[in-house]
């Protein structure tokens, strides 16, 4: 079904989907390269919500030698009608003669319709090639479209010992700059950052993006015009958040989701939702489906020792991302996670490792749910 | 002053050297290499303490072709008579014309002696050819020589999250086969496991080489009929030990190190040093300086948490291997290291690493002292 010169021209979509890596959430990163025999004749990418979609960059590109030609897609293209019109029927206006997608929309809105739709226009569908590849470029997409529940990504970062922090309180520094810097590019990509009133009452976190402090990878890959400050949203239980804290203050919107039905801020940029309480503050599945409600499918925590064992136990954790400083802090110092009532080793939370890398001195570990 | 053929033959000489890694301890892995012109003509490296060294069996393998040939050595030919006879002369009689040494011996009864021997006897001798390998060879028998104190390999196995065991002492399995099975390789190098009284106590181990445990890279090395049996120490400051735990019934020799002057063992294989109290325990520095004038100069550390904050804050680990199980445990856990009274980062002990890998579903880390 698939030619070398078609896996070629996928790959050369897929690069372009990523370049939309730090701007198209909560819409997937999609690429489009559309040929006429062996020549590009149109390219396009998805930037950025409410702007076109890839293949409408590409026709556009393309212009009237998109007809009678093949369109690479890195996912089906849509059917329906969202900020933008359906991209199956421009497909099928510029009158292509075949359509190559990596993946099937697993939107329930597409799910498969707008293949059939260009199918019953006389066109050519072939559906799976790199399919792989292409579902790896939007996982948060994808698991909400599956489940209705956001991908989570928890970031610890601690000693070799599992250690955050000196008996008195002191942790600066544990991790060199090459792992902070590499915690901006995580916030980047995923344009949702979790925490909770204790963190923002302990630390003073600003959980936003520094330009500078991105890696020069993730800088090479869009302009500091286009950063997108990613959306914070802090777990605060019982409505105990100050207004005074350092991030009221910084660009970007504000959620805030509590159990404290009466709390409600001033300020524009903040949000507020109300979730169930639970034994230990505010019960996390239904926090995380209250966000995917707001379209919300990534998200990146940065918290404490509490909610990280909390969201453990619950299996709520996606992916772990692990810094490790190549010291050891002893057992009078700060706990990593807190996880109470282990009795037997099979209870414990275990992950599959799926990357090891040397970061400056740090090491970076990631991991998947098994 | 070298050539690529004088390299290639060093290569080979080391190559050599490393058949002898798991038996040769306390002496050095050493390899010979004999040349006329183009042809090796005879090969050697010494296999235990008390054979004969790589030059003779190189010489020997050489025979009458030794006369005028070149003879390559990882580590300076020996000057003085050990339990064998200077390999220096040995050299100088089979009359060869040149020698190219690695390294000079650290061994202040060699230290250039055997150098300048053969050079007074007439023999062009080359130092220094790769010997940032020669010197990997032996890290514990160079240190021991250079300090006095043995070099001092110390094994943790945690969780991500640095813990040991559930509150509940349960611990079994936290780390995989693989895992488990590289630190059977890792004994057998050192010759010596050092362990304390407290965890014989609580975990009655054997602390020896169970030959069908090691990895398959190291029994292609040598032969089940070699398998040598680790010396293992035992640090018992109050002298509690019961010799009806489990390795005193095991094959290999036992050496107990006390601060009580009165404790002895009627088991042949059992030998006791008493060295001075500290506030903790034992006196370390004096035991692992008693040790060294025992021959010892490679020590594999199995021990718990006190032993390892204590070795940890006086400095004298000069290697970690850190195991590490894609699991998290959480605070209530039992700690990896206990080390009390830090009050600054700058005080936390702190490693460079040098290799990550994957073991299993688990991590190897290897750091060294900074």
């Amino acid at each position: 079904m698939f030619s070398i010169f078609d896996s070629e021209m996928m790959q050369r979509a897929l690069d372009l989907a990523q370049r939309g890596l730090y701007t198209t959430a909560p819409n997937p990163n999609v690429g489009c390269v559309i040929t006429q025999g062996d020549d590009i004749v149109g390219e396009g990418f998805h930037f950025r919500a409410g702007e076109p979609h890839a293949e409408v960059h590409a026709l556009k590109d393309a212009g009237e030698r998109a007809l009678g030609a093949t369109a690479y897609v890195t996912l089906e293209p849509c059917s329906h009608y969202g900020r933008t019109p359906p991209c199956a029927d421009a497909l099928i206006n510029a009158k292509v003669s075949r359509v190559v997608c990596a993946m099937v929309d697993p939107n329930p809105k597409v799910a498969g319709q707008g293949i059939q739709r260009m199918r019953d226009a006389g066109i050519q569908v072939d559906v799976g090639l790199m399919q792989a590849q292409a579902e790896a470029l939007n996982p948060g997409f994808i698991k909400m479209m599956k489940t209705g529940v956001p991908l989570v990504q928890l970031k610890l970062a601690s000693s070799l010992d599992g250690r955050t922090a000196l008996a008195n309180g002191k942790s600066q520094w544990i991790t060199g700059p090459e792992a902070r810097s590499d915690v901006q590019g995580f916030r980047a990509v995923a344009g949702v950052i979790l925490s909770t009133s204790q963190t923002v009452h302990d630390d003073n976190p600003s959980l936003n993006v520094r330009w500078a402090q991105l890696p020069q990878d993730v800088k090479a890959h869009y302009d500091e015009a286009t950063l997108r400050q990613p959306l914070r949203v802090i777990l605060d239980s019982k409505g105990t958040l100050s207004t005074t804290s350092q991030l009221f203050s910084l660009e970007g919107g504000i959620v805030v989701v509590t159990a404290n039905t009466s709390l409600s801020f001033e300020q524009e940029n903040i949000d507020v939702i109300v979730v169930p309480k639970s034994t230990k503050g505010i019960d996390l599945n239904a926090a995380l489906r209250a966000l995917a409600s707001k379209g919300i499918n990534h998200i990146w925590v940065e918290a404490g020792a509490t909610l990280a064992g909390s969201l453990l136990a619950e299996n709520l954790v996606d992916e772990l991302i692990v810094y490790q400083a190549p010291k050891l802090m002893g057992a009078d110092s700060r706990a990593l996670v807190n996880l109470e009532g282990i009795v037997s080793m099979e209870h414990v939370p275990t992950y599959s490792l799926t990357d090891v890398c040397q970061m400056g001195n740090d090491i970076r570990l990631r991991l998947h749910k098994q």
